[in-house]
């Protein structure tokens, strides 16, 4: 085990307000980064822009660099990935106008700005910052275990990519919407972007992953909370790690355990069974306990997007009556969203 | 999540035999490497080396770095630490003597010796190379959760610094002792020095973590045992993820707890109590059960070292009892050693 280094200053926030890059994309499933910005964070978006060939938009208004600059731009979001993640040679001139323009540049993808030889020159001779949302801050602390001021909830899935980042958000604004002092707190490079701010937990060598996860959400006044973003499964053959140094360091106080309807075997990994929701609550009670002794489950929150409106409140009326818990699709929202941002205030 | 990336080759080998530098040191508690080395590979060791002033020795004949590259050394390994993890000045005229005389240079220290200017130079015009053993091989995959050939036990702890390696090399030679093939399989510093190759386990990148476990213990013969060291603590405030990746990734067939008599709390956090033996041995099988559905305890590794061997045997006879599982302490042998071998065995 690594020894501990000098602790880091809570991740800096990013240059804001965006302009959302959209490259020359076709197939609007590449886009999920810009829809989530549009979606969850219109405020920190000043319009879009996109080469020639694109076709997707994310029905802002559509600008230049330098006018998103007037405008107050600070940054300019790569907004899309393509299959390879890689920068394709066509999006190099749009980039280095945003850079000329005033704009720094953001990434969340695989391939790093920072690699790219005009980027790098052109940067620098602008002054421009080229920041990557996956590369974690320097000097992450070892966790300490030691029991922060304010409330904290993590959302826990019992697998990787069906909505722990949405009901997370979600419930952040349904507190907001009540009143409460609320904050995102983002752990992967899709939230980092919407909240502004964020560490990028599966990028953090192991040794330090819950002291990145005690750094997300700091000592807070005792009435605010923390809506922490989930990330994978305790059940997943490959990033249970993740996830438990998550809930170890988030010490919350809550969890909302997030499942998609139907399915059954975990994605990319067709050989393993997904863990029941009541297992999932289950481990998360008994692991976080660890770190959270108060730890306990409001309610699930299930997704339904596959299914017909009636399907979906039959499925989360069943799964409700089997867990006695409150269930809820948060992008459904409605009468049994409220019942669950009720139980996790309760 | 991140997505997977090119599957390295299993961990190369280090340079070997060694030369095992000691330093200036003068307090023995600094020479646990240098000592772990003549305790369980003396076959790697062909002599030692200090500085002037230096008062520890190994107990392995004393040579010069040309005379040991005479006998087949083929690297020289920093076997000493000292308080602050740094590379002192006074050690550098040795280091650079070991990179002139032919030897490569292996260090575990937090200091790296990349990093220090003279050795870098002298490496490159002499050829040699400088290797760091925290640091993890380029291109770890995710985990597959594939089932692996061959048989696997882990030493999994009730906390930090406890015997988990130990107990591991213990095991392996017990195997080897009674005809079977077997490998210990190094997951820290010290035990990759010992075996000669290994991978950092708390140095990867957290979604990568399950991924270099299972690098470490490749497909084998049926009849083939990879005995590997534990990290950390399932139940530990800070390294739990390290632990559950190493399990997970490992797919451990048995799993030997190890624990310290008399030890309450987690070393370095007072506040935490140490989870019991039958927790340890409860969460182990649960959570290794997702990727080892077979997964059995075979017993309990009890560190008694701080008892005289009355109150020993006593301690080891009362944790049995309790448990009604076979109790050894690997460091007394004995019969009950035998009992726990065979339990593993069974």
């Amino acid at each position: 085990m690594q020894t501990a280094v000098p602790i880091a200053r809570e991740a800096e926030a990013l240059p804001q307000p965006y302009l959302l890059f959209l490259g020359d994309i076709t197939e609007p499933g590449y886009a999920k980064t810009a829809y989530g910005l549009r979606d969850w964070a219109p405020e920190r978006c000043v319009g879009e822009y996109g080469c020639a060939g694109g076709t997707v938009s994310a029905g802002l208004p559509a600008m230049t660099p330098a006018r998103a600059r007037m405008l107050g731009a600070r940054a300019m979001v790569i907004g899309v990935a393509n299959p390879g993640g890689r920068i394709p040679e066509a999006w190099l001139p749009a980039l280095l106008e945003a850079l000329q323009a005033g704009l720094d540049l953001i990434g969340g993808m695989h391939a790093r700005l920072g690699d790219i030889e005009p980027l790098r020159n052109v940067a620098l001779v602008h002054g421009r910052r080229l920041i990557d949302v996956r590369e974690p801050p320097p000097g992450l602390p070892v966790a300490s275990g030691r029991r922060r001021s304010g409330r904290r909830l993590l959302t826990v899935g019992t697998d990787c990519a069906l909505g722990k980042k949405y009901t997370a958000l979600a419930i952040a604004r349904a507190f907001r919407d009540r009143g409460l002092d609320a904050d995102f707190r983002a752990s992967g490079q899709t939230g980092i972007l919407i909240a502004g701010r964020g560490l990028p937990m599966d990028a953090v060598v192991a040794d330090f992953a819950a002291g990145a996860a005690e750094l997300l959400s700091p000592d807070a006044d005792a009435a605010h909370w923390d809506v922490i973003e989930g990330q994978g499964s305790l059940s997943h053959p490959a990033y249970a790690a993740v996830s438990l140094a998550l809930l170890h360091g988030s010490q919350p106080d809550v969890v909302v355990v997030c499942h998609e309807h139907g399915r059954e075997t975990v994605l990319g990994h067709p050989h393993f069974a997904l863990p029941s929701v009541e297992e999932t609550i289950d481990l998360a009670l008994r692991l976080g306990a660890r770190t959270s002794p108060g730890i306990r489950c409001a309610g699930v929150s299930l997704n339904t997007g596959r299914l017909p409106a009636g399907a979906a409140e039959d499925a989360i009326g069943a799964l409700a009556a089997r867990l006695g818990l409150p269930v809820a699709d948060p992008m459904r929202g409605g009468a049994a969203f409220e019942r669950l941002v009720d139980a996790c205030l309760a």
